[in-house]
């Protein structure tokens, strides 16, 4: 069983202060996401940038691809993203499209270290069919998270949360696991046993940023 | 009755097209949108550069924003957007997020001559409950389009398609009709008659485009 992976997520508004704050993070997280918000910030070269800087991380590029899924994801992956974010909402025939994307980049590179994937993220209406779906599509990856809308709600991680990941997993889907981790809610999650990653954004950056990254690795090596 | 507009969908890569393909079709279309590919190829400046050379027209920002709503809504209208896209896959909390950001703009701005709006961009597992979901909250635009992947697939309009646009029309929303529209299809839609605006891309540029754009808008000129 491989331990879960630790994500920091990007979402600043600017480059700058992305790679700032990557900088910091680079020690103690195995990948480094560009997320949605700094990706329409500053564009692919937000990608091209964080690649060149930390070129044995895993770089995660978190577009929520929702359509001309062909484009985006020779986009995403040229720039030198290593896994891309399609949304659960997508057109199945987008979903087909960045994953020959991601396929045929692998097929022309067999020497990548990591090999481009996509990851479904999970929103709208989706359901266990479509999950299973994203399966038969040979799509190894979701994420799962609260909304950061529905977190600044203030909605908790509930019992729900818990068995619909447990349910993606024995579909056949990896999880990564996003929206507000800290290291006290870690061991909610100890039955996710294919657990790949858990993303944490904010809590990440700043003075307590390391410190905090410790604190959920410590969880990491308790439960998995 | 007021006649549906034409909107140019700006998904080049780089900026120097775009830019050059909007300034072949301003004086063709009311509204300019930086699309999505563009949108993530170049961020924000694409918003900002495009609104400084078109600044009387509508400018659309295609984030099909996910989450996150409240900072991209903000960085959207700042840099230059009057319209604003959301998925309908987004958590409720998220378009109201983006909805506020636009109400608090244009009550901070009485004299803007275009008001800030959100679009719903149709996309998943929709309902009309979530249709009348959306009109309650306040959004009166929505936008309907075949997938760019289905497109690709040769999926055409089809009756199920008008059906819903009607039904869409009644719980009160405008509807901005996308997906391969060329001139030839425009009588379809003839019945939508709150249609907002009818969105081309790539039918809109290179050396047919500007004869493409005098036909749709001959055929808008016939139906409403």
């Amino acid at each position: 069983m491989s331990k879960p992976l630790l994500q920091i997520a990007l979402d600043s508004l600017t480059l700058e202060k992305a790679v700032a704050d990557a900088k910091q993070a680079e020690n103690v997280v195995e990948i480094i996401e560009i997320g949605t918000i700094l990706a329409f910030a500053e564009g692919m070269k937000a990608v091209s940038t964080l690649k060149a800087l930390h070129p044995n991380h895993i770089i995660v590029c978190d577009l929520k691809t929702t359509d001309a899924g062909a484009i985006l994801a020779k986009m995403a992956f040229d720039a030198g993203a290593d896994w891309l974010t399609v949304s659960a909402a997508a057109h199945p025939a987008t979903k087909v499209a960045c994953k020959k994307v991601a396929d045929d980049f692998n097929a022309a590179n067999p020497d990548l270290k990591v090999k481009k994937e996509i990851q479904i993220e999970i929103y709208g209406n989706w359901t266990f069919e479509d999950a299973k779906e994203w399966v038969e599509l040979g799509v190894t990856q979701a994420i799962y998270h609260r909304s950061r809308d529905a977190e600044l709600l203030g909605k908790g991680w509930m019992s729900e949360d818990l068995e619909q990941m447990k349910h993606l997993e024995e579909i056949g889907l990896e999880l990564s696991i996003t929206g507000g981790i800290v290291p006290e809610d870690i061991h909610l999650f100890k039955e996710i046993k294919k657990a790949k990653a858990f993303i944490a954004g904010r809590a990440l950056v700043g003075d307590k940023g390391t410190e905090t990254a410790m604190a959920i690795r410590t969880e990491l090596e308790k439960y998995w």
